[in-house]
């Protein structure tokens, strides 16, 4: 049987089991709670804090104990915006040793990983229950094909743009200058469907008046496009998505708008003219800064007041504009929220950040602030700024990596792009780097995907093996954060990179593998339904050769995901170490085999070879 | 023979080996360099760097080979304030690995750890040869006898102050109300005792007027205390250092003042008084804030824009009179700077950094500001704020609890402390972790000291044992940072935490311990004059059993630092990793035994069990 050091058993995150606290205002008092084996060689636990920039170190209360495991508590005054704080614990033998959010450290470590704990944060609250669901709207469906743009309409780029029918392959020669009449209306009419599925929000890539099929160059912020159906088919999307209490974000592009927009014809034409400030000339008229130096995507620039205003500050700026009825957007994604109000040795990011925040949240509380970060995003995640990331390095790369055995980088053809597999441990390694870095409340909030619009499809980078595929599905749906699904993943869709990974949604039922997409629906139904994976802890019990396990918990349920990439063995799982006693029964939400636990581990009856388990304890 | 893995042999630092740039400016290029050994498995280099927020991963070149180790070279344009960076290598069997200034990471790593390159950050470029000495001015030295605190000449703190004779014990019951007459005059009259040991700067504890002998608690930020001399004492002291070439810089507490200061007697008498709102009263006129909740220390707020004039904004304000003529001091210690424009949820802690810098700069760019840190004092270092801190996380208490075996809270009573020794890969991941936080730049300048008036003396924390004293003189003075000497410890002075640990300087020859003093000034003498010391990279080559080794290189010069804390048998030192190949001929300085390096390694002949030895190697 595989051993589990003690250490392994020490276990603090930010989920009610562990932390209480009856409101997260400053002035309140959080309720602290530690786990560990009961065979820990712990003398005394303190809890370190650092208010005002001063060192405590208090000694926490023993708190109970059970068969397999004890518990320590303290109470924590919050008295600062974030709140952070380590342990110290000591031990029999091996001196004291640090604990953080990123596990144990023998030395004094920096501030760093601390755990932390917001104060004065509004949380999106409907975020708990939230499953998401992202839609590229020109390929989604053609609810009203009078609206879609005709062969030759107008020119994009110096071409014609180009109708395509429904199903062809998109075509990378003019990749963002085909269209194939998805809009707002086709997806009004689809909501059947996404109910069906389960999912119940929607995050549309833009929508705003834009030449191109993305829409990433706007030319105006304030319209919906003609062809996507305009502003009356968003009033009839919301109050379709309302009645079903499905929630709705859009994508914005502040960082940048399209070479069409008026703001910056007009400042091409005249140095003088009043939204010339908004941009960056080198040497005017034809030298600025723009997206990677993307002459049609001229860079905004955030010295300016007058653009802050008009772009989130002002009391009818365009970031609360949407925010209003009869629109009523439930938050906004925020596109390439890396760069905004960066221009080389300026660098506004954060102050710019802090603005739409306080400006979207003064709007509407519940919104949700979600920023993409294909990178390190973590500094923007301290609870001022996004409520979120698209969380490409804290889950989906790792992911991909330890299944497809390489990079996404590797199907773009990057040269550096590494091609071999990651081992298990590396995976969960690079999982915990990131949700330490940030404090738990926004661990809860990350945006978890599998693909996106910018990526290969999930299927495609696993070569098509469904099974591969199944797992990412599951670790997608129990991972602590905010599941959404790349539309027509749920069919099996194939697709490299873009604009390969946009082909046109499948809607004849017969094409589809409906046997994939009841696994979605099951898992789906789960992540919204189980208080476990809505609100639970996250330990990791497990990662070593193929495979990965990890406990979701709560007071009133106990989830135990297993995964497992290729058969390594592993006949049973240590689970003591999770504060799982002897005896407990245990029986797979997605298999139905059943099961005890015995000496401290769980039999790993019924995992196949390559597949994944999701064992409730009770 | 121990066996080193190729992975230990990649190396690049921010020293002139492998960070060359002519001028750190904005718009300049650097070119950076990267070491590993001959037979590294690397098929490719990359450097990856992020400037406006976006990631940009370019090949590195081959540049060249010997017969041990080769490089790869490119080049970084600064367009950014501070230019994070690291190394992605691709490896023939095992992916790839990326490798930050926290070492080699196989998984995707936050940014945090970045290699860091400065740009317009204005170094004081006299630090480089800086060894600095530690005086507590009542304590060192009594040049005026006539200006002595007498016996009950006024009260404080409710008692009367108390005359001492020199060299009698200072006493806790009256620690801070005792004087025992040591003064400025004192100083300038035992300069040549400080040329003979080889320092060239000064960093003396509070001088302005103030009732405590300690004068944290200052009543006039405009004036020295007549007792200490005043300011033509201090005129003096400045004219003899300036003769000598010798640097000056004092402590300044802006975080608060004492409660005789005026400032706070009038706000105290009347809310209404204009520097009331220098304070935070939370009832008025007895409850307020303060340092630690210590009544006699009121908290300044820098909520203030007034007080941020006086302190350091305006024109003539206190933090830039004194670096004016005829005072012109070299830089300011900066007291509790972990704490400074702290108040509970409000933080202008950086706000107030970042313009105590813009402030001290525009008076005098060469400048040294130094800031109290004894947690993570990390944040506060990136280039904005502080030049420094006093590294005591960083490289203090790691050595201390190394060679003490216990960690200093344990002889102030702290029942956390741990009483067991720290293993020497701990020690030098404690040092890494806070080296790898910060730019080189600023590691170049850290505050290192092995002691302070607010900590034991380390003679007496190694329990008196001064072969392990010597070893922790070796380490400060060849550890990258600026190292500080406090007053007496090169003599063998004892004494245990405050007041104990500022006992009076000994004067009489006949007591001193010359052997130890020697040691010192053998190390200054070397720290001055060797370029590696001055301004050489940092390689780890061993750290393991109970002992430590390192290199200081610079394209002149390559040291070895060994050090061991007791008998652990290693009879040879792997220096193949480290670019020395065999037949390189080898001296230690210290002791000055030779040899040669053979297979890959330093035969350690002439290393005691318990000692240290300096390697030059040629």
């Amino acid at each position: 049987m595989y051993m589990i050091n003690w250490t392994e058993s020490v276990h603090h995150d930010g989920s009610p089991l562990y932390v209480e606290v009856a409101e997260q205002r400053l002035g309140a008092t959080a309720t602290l709670r530690l786990r560990a084996a009961l065979d820990a060689p712990l003398t005394a636990v303190y809890l370190r804090s650092c208010p005002d920039g001063e060192q405590t170190i208090v000694p926490m209360e023993p708190a109970g104990a059970d068969s397999v495991c004890r518990w320590w508590r303290i109470e924590l005054p919050l008295r600062m915006l974030s709140t952070g704080y380590r342990f110290l614990l000591r031990t029999l033998h091996s001196g004291n040793l640090w604990y953080n959010a990123a596990g144990l450290v023998p030395h004094y470590p920096t501030d760093t990983n601390d755990f932390k704990l917001l104060a004065d944060y509004h949380a999106p609250a409907w975020l708990e229950g939230a499953v998401f669901y992202q839609i590229f709207p020109d390929r989604f469906a053609d609810g009203d094909p009078t609206n879609n743009v005709r062969d030759g309409q107008y020119v994009y780029m110096g071409k014609s743009v180009v109708a395509r029918q429904w199903g062809e392959m998109p075509r990378r020669e003019h990749s963002s200058g085909e269209f194939f009449g998805g809009d707002l209306q086709g997806i009004t009419q689809r909501l059947d469907y996404l109910a069906d599925l389960g999912v119940n929000a929607i995050y549309l890539n833009p929508i705003f008046t834009a030449p191109s099929n993305h829409k990433y160059d706007v030319a105006d912020y304030a319209t919906i496009d003609p062809h996507l159906g305009g502003e009356a088919a968003l009033v009839a999307l919301r109050e379709a998505l309302t009645a079903r209490g499905m929630r709705l974000i859009l994508d914005i592009v502040p960082n940048h708008c399209g070479a069409t927009h008026p703001w910056f014809v007009a400042a091409q034409a005249d140095p003088a003219a009043p939204t010339a400030e908004f941009f960056t000339f080198r040497r005017h008229p034809d030298e600025y800064e723009s997206w990677l130096g993307v002459d049609t995507l001229p860079k905004l620039d955030y010295r300016s007041e007058r653009l802050r205003e008009l772009m989130y500050a002002g009391e009818n700026a365009i970031m609360r504009h949407w925010l209003r009825p009869p629109y009523a957007i439930d938050g906004w994604r925020i596109d390439v929220a890396n760069m905004l109000g960066r221009q080389g040795p300026l660098n506004l990011g954060h102050k710019i950040g802090r603005g739409i925040r306080r400006a979207i949240k003064a709007e509407q509380p519940e919104a949700y602030l979600l920023g993409e970060h294909f990178f390190d995003g973590t500094p923007h995640l301290q609870g001022q700024e996004l409520d979120a990331s698209m969380n490409y390095q804290g889950f989906t790369f790792p992911v991909w990596r330890w299944l497809a055995g390489f990079e996404l980088a590797s199907v773009q053809d990057r040269p550096w792009a590494d091609v071999l597999p990651m081992s298990t441990e590396d995976m969960v390694a690079q999982w915990q780097a990131f949700r330490a870095a940030i404090p738990w409340q926004i661990v809860t909030q990350q945006f978890n995907l599998l693909g996106s619009h910018d990526t290969a499809r999930l299927r495609s980078l696993l070569g098509g093996d469904l099974r591969l595929v199944r797992i990412a599905v599951a670790l997608l749906l129990t991972y602590p954060g905010v599941p959404c699904i790349y539309y027509g993943d749920e069919l099996g869709l194939e697709g490299l990179v873009d604009p390969d990974c946009r082909r046109c949604m499948e809607w004849d039922p017969t094409t589809w593998n409906h046997e994939l997409r009841a696994f979605f629906q099951q898992l789906i139904r789960l992540r919204r339904t189980s208080l476990a994976l809505r609100r639970g802890g996250f330990q990791v019990l497990y990662a070593g050769g193929h495979t990965v396990a990890y406990q979701r918990e709560v007071a009133e349920e106990r989830l135990i995901i297993v995964a497992r990439r290729a058969d390594d063995g592993l006949k049973s799982l240590p689970v003591r170490h999770a504060g799982v006693p002897d005896g407990a029964f245990a029986y797979d939400l997605l298999g139905e085999t059943e099961t005890r636990v015995e000496a401290g581990s769980l039999p790993l009856t019924g995992l196949p070879a390559v597949g994944v388990m999701v064992w409730s304890i009770t």
